[in-house]
């Protein structure tokens, strides 16, 4: 089949073995409705009823498949079937959401896996015993109390199972408008950009806005303007596809009538080397260094956070690319700027991902959406996937499984 | 004298009567104890207990000098001598602060007025007849509760007292650097500045800070940090000599991963001519829509607030400077950048002010300060001034006894 083919691929994919693409989109729609809301979202932060209930759900699903599913300390969920050997390949996602979230982020990849490990156990496949799904626990980080999102992955590559684990993929959303912008069906992540916070504060000083001479004053708010349209310019300059955003502005006292006597900044920068933002973040402080003396202000920038870049596994995107190319759809990769569980796991096995276009980039929101097509597309490149990964079992094999494939 | 000479101004003044120095200076300490703070400040909100207690002070210290005191329904307190007829000369400030103020500012004021009441009584000068002396309620506007401001002066201009008020004196610290930076002693107020606000908001588009595409986004700070750093050249292209602040910034939602969807600005332009401030604001709304435009984003720029600028009386200007010059001090003058309650007056009656310097521009602070000589000085000023007007009666008469002035 091609790209623009039936809605049903992957009758003659590779591997034999077709996904239930029907099944597939009821799960999404059945998922969508715990924690749905009027306008077509999903309230389902971690931890809260609506997360719980559909951790709860999920698992009943697996079991319904005739699957063995536990949960572990942390809260993520599995599934395997019964009999199977590590070690595994993991695959999943997350099913919390942000508030006012949509119904594929997170779980489009948890429910994508799960599809793929009942379908191989249906046609006895035996890739399916090599097969484990997760669910992990707050990935988005949306609760007020949450530990900075990624919870349950970085809980998990903590954890004693990690060491059972020979492998992660994570089918998701793209969460931007490049694929459908390009016309791409599927897309092989090449690995996740570094994200760097720093806070800025420019420190002025406080005055009478009528009283004190406009050449006198040492207003913080200006320098921080100043600061904030440049964000973007020292960003270009020094990596063109890496991104920037001042996304937290916070200027005090915050009077019309008082001058402002310091204004802070959140700036952060993604981009997939270190050198970049490396660089990035020198011009930021050198740059604010500047306007501040030209604006009688002083400027500190510190370090807010940093989220090191991850890079995938050659070898899983090797076999992620020969999936796509076996159902006819060109190989493209790209870079993620969103953060994902398999940043983590990337850190600890040979993790990928596969991406699906998002309608209009828009993600996070109610409006989140993808072609069922391409939902289903990308649920049997991760079938074809996994058998491949099981046909092979380590890099040198991979290798020649790839070459076999490419004659069937 | 001169403007340099000894601290006890007044001994060979036009009207050959001098001020306590040492007197008003001691009341000025006193009163600033009342809501005083360890740092120097004074917190002294309109009707906070220490305002309460301040009043009750003021009438205390009115009537202790021989005069009749009263409060009227809005909490203004007044004084005069026993005897007097109208229509009086009325001369004062207010006695309420910012949180955190300073001691002189609108204390200053009465306390001058004050002392120049008891100075004409003590000297059975009959110009005491003519004086009446007041601290408004509620100048400053910064209870939570408080109706902006100036709103002892606004409640007695709406009521009957007025019609026996035949003029008003302000004497008053100037709150900005000038007259320091000048070298002036005194200076006689032309008028206030009328004060625009207005509300600035861009609109764009919340989005994912790293799955956007740099040149898609539409993000409302950079927008809005654009037009912030335009308004002070907005303002000076207009009128050279006027105000601007960007005083309150708030960007939404307000996350650091997240493109920033609107951001609002209180934009303020303080300028002694209504045409000055219409033209400004005609400006800003100009720039903000070519901004949004090239931002992809949306701006409306809504009037907030209006003030209207304040000219005040030349007869009483004039009477002002003919007593700095019989002081021995130059004779200048200057616009107000702060509001006054002399600014609602100024509506009804004839209406002027006297500056004295503040040290460093300071004001609204603890360390609030005008050097002691000064304030002796334009409290001998204001005495000179109520017995010249007392001598003239009405603007005809004023210019004949200026004229006779010249001569003495």
């Amino acid at each position: 089949m091609t790209a623009g083919g039936d809605d049903r691929p992957g009758g003659r994919a590779g591997a034999g073995v077709a996904v239930r693409g029907e099944r597939l989109l009821a799960d999404i729609a059945r998922l969508a409705a715990i924690g749905g809301r009027p306008d077509g979202g999903v309230d389902r932060v971690a931890g809260s009823p609506a997360d719980l209930a559909a951790r709860d759900w999920l698992g009943a699903r697996i079991a319904g498949a005739g699957c063995l599913t536990w949960r572990d300390t942390t809260g993520n969920v599995f599934g395997r079937v019964p009999g199977g050997t590590g070690p595994w390949l993991l695959a999943g996602s997350h099913t919390d959401t942000v508030p006012g979230g949509g119904r594929l982020d997170g779980a489009y990849g948890v429910l994508a896996a799960l599809e793929v490990l009942r379908t191989l156990r249906e046609n006895d496949h035996p890739a399916a015993r090599a097969l484990e799904i997760v669910s992990f626990w707050d990935e988005e980080g949306a609760s007020p109390t949450s530990d900075g999102g990624l919870v349950g992955s970085t809980a998990f590559c903590a954890g004693d199972h990690i060491a059972d684990i020979a492998a992660f993929l994570e089918p998701h959303i793209e969460q931007g408008p490049r694929m459908e912008q390009a016309g791409i069906d599927l897309a092989v992540v090449d690995g996740i950009v570094g994200i760097d916070r720093h806070t800025v504060v420019l420190t002025g000083e406080t005055n009478h806005a009528g009283t004190t001479p406009m050449a006198r004053r040492a207003d913080a708010a200006r320098a921080a303007a100043r600061v904030l349209v440049a964000v973007r310019d020292i960003a270009a300059a020094t990596d063109p596809g890496m991104a920037a955003n001042v996304g937290c502005v916070d200027v005090l006292p915050g009077a019309p009538n008082v001058v402002p006597g310091e204004a802070r900044l959140v700036v952060e920068f993604r981009a997939a080397t270190r050198a970049a933002l490396d660089l990035a973040a020198a011009r930021l402080a050198g740059h604010a260094e500047a306007v501040a003396r030209d604006e009688l202000c002083a400027a500190t920038v510190t370090p807010l956070s940093r989220k090191p870049e991850s890079r995938f596994d050659p070898g899983l995107r090797g076999l992620l690319g020969k999936a796509c190319r076996g159902l006819g759809v060109p190989v493209t990769s790209m870079v993620s700027f969103a953060g994902h569980d398999a940043g983590v796991l990337s850190g600890h096995v040979p993790t990928a991902m596969l991406f699906v276009p998002s309608t209009g980039g828009i993600s996070h929101a109610p409006a989140e959406h993808t072609p069922d097509r391409q939902l289903v597309l990308g649920c049997q490149a991760l079938l074809d996937t996994v058998v491949a990964w099981w046909h092979g079992g380590d890099a040198r094999l991979v290798t020649s499984d790839l070459s076999r494939g490419e004659q069937s």
